[in-house]
């Protein structure tokens, strides 16, 4: 689908409007939590918009030309996707139109105002709504950008890979939360190109178990239905490039409850003061669960990848 | 009241139990907001138990001797120190009980609960709190912890100056908010001692300007009222060693609204995913309001003390 090239190409050109997130040990906690290795989590979820999407979105938006630009862009996302198109586009200066399922958090809708996008509300899954963005995409000429089956949108998430590698230069185990795929195909082809032993743990809800289903036929599958309240980890298919590298690059795929993803949240915020949306507690909830168990003295990984309200309420 | 060495003694005390906080320049935002310097956050909030608290606090707890804290802690506190009170004495098996005006915000109530802490909830502000906290203290024999005018917390508060100085060697101005005094009396200790020429500016609430009031009046004074309901930067009197202190190092004490505040922690929620409390967000309320303009290129650190939920409403 992509390669190292690609990604190191995505970072030179989205570097000066991406944060260089900071990394903050797991310790120091009210419980003497030990989950076989020491964790570190990257705060992700202060990157600008609240996630990781800006960089893959930012790389989308770049790559575009003035032409191209100047019809706007569309887009359908649960939420964090969203949210990084309609940031991108207010840095440079263009129209994005947002397709959301009733499922967004309305704090998300919000904010995705608060970037200027013009939102419109579609469906009752994110199927539904990219439905709805592609055929305006069609009537309108903007151009549609996918959350997680372009290449260029999976280029700049990979960025996240790079990063880590730099942050982490001696990491065993990078924990990553999937909705469709684009982070966990593009974080783990830089990874894998420049460190191969580091293993790739990737997270899904029991209720969208999408890559791991297919993992499980061995081919790309869809799932019959959703059953997870968590919008920005839904997906009832994904595509047959991100199938591939994750088939390749993947070394296990978890899945944890919501109720797993909510108690991570609590801890993130009673334990570190950090607010992050149940995608952004993923990882964690995979280490305190005991659905994952590092090996005894590893460097691990866990990605704090977006930004939520979800652990704060009393 | 306190020097260096105090401060140092402190560091090395506390390190075992304190977390060292990242730093996030201030970029990427939706605004080009533009404060006339370069501005880095201090991500202080991410502190165990959600603020620099926990330093003072651990270094008081860990200057106690065994049949002190064999009678437990008290304190009276806005919410924070409480909490750093409760979370210094879990990590040392000791009990603590904590009183606090009405004025606190439930979920710190919940929080200090959670930490193990005893709640007793007295009085409209800090000092009907206090008094109720020195009279447990009498009757139990348990060791009470001031928030601000004890010199062994107060050196605790300094160690977040020395972090400051290491982030951020070449720091022209830092932003910190003022409660009772006592941390910025610590900060700037250390940071004068060591690179005198580092402007330090005081944040007070305009309905709390405790020690813009004494710095006025050229002696220590109390309030006759107190109007902002930012609890951790409420308070009527300071004490003679922090007004001392504070009026020798402190560059310039700067008044801000309580809507500023409320302002700027929106700010750091849609920005950054940083979920800050008032006076976390005061440093940069300071900033965005306009009342503290940074020399044309400076460095300028905003420490963003403490985790709150007072941005993060839609």
């Amino acid at each position: 689908m992509i390669d190292l090239s690609d990604i190191r190409a995505a970072r030179a050109r989205i570097a000066p409007h991406i944060r260089r997130t900071p990394t903050l040990p797991f310790a120091q906690t009210s419980k003497a939590e030990s989950f076989g290795g020491g964790v570190t989590l990257k705060l992700e979820l202060l990157q600008a918009a609240g996630s990781f999407k800006a960089r893959g979105a930012m790389n989308r938006l770049l790559t575009l030309s003035a032409q191209q630009l100047e019809h706007g862009v569309v887009t359908a996302s649960g939420g964090n996707h969203g949210l990084a198109i309609a940031r991108s586009a207010h840095v440079l200066g263009v129209k994005a139109t947002i397709f959301l399922p009733v499922t967004v958090v309305p704090d998300k809708v919000a904010k995705l105002r608060q970037w200027g996008g013009t939102v419109e509300i579609v469906g009752q899954i994110w199927d539904d709504a990219n439905e709805a963005a592609l055929a305006h995409a069609a009537r309108t000429g903007a151009t549609y950008a996918h959350p997680f089956s372009d290449p260029i949108v999976v280029a700049g998430q990979g960025t996240l890979g790079l990063d880590i590698l730099d942050d982490m230069p001696d990491v065993d185990v990078i924990l990553v939360a999937i909705g469709g795929g684009g982070l966990i195909t593009g974080l783990s082809t830089a990874v894998k190109a420049l460190k191969p032993d580091t293993r790739i743990i990737g997270i899904e809800p029991i209720g969208s178990p999408t890559l791991h289903a297919c993992l499980e036929a061995g081919r790309l599958v869809g799932l019959d239905k959703l059953e997870t309240r968590v919008a920005t980890m839904s997906c009832r298919q994904t595509d047959q490039a991100i199938y591939e590298t994750v088939s390749r690059n993947v070394d296990e795929i978890v899945l944890v409850s919501d109720y797993e993803m909510e108690q991570a949240a609590r801890s993130l915020w009673f334990e570190f003061g950090i607010a992050a949306d149940l995608s952004g507690a993923a990882s964690l909830a995979a280490l305190q669960s005991g659905r994952f168990t590092p090996a005894q003295g590893s460097k691990v990984c866990a990605l704090i990848c977006g930004a939520g309200t979800d652990g704060t309420a009393s």
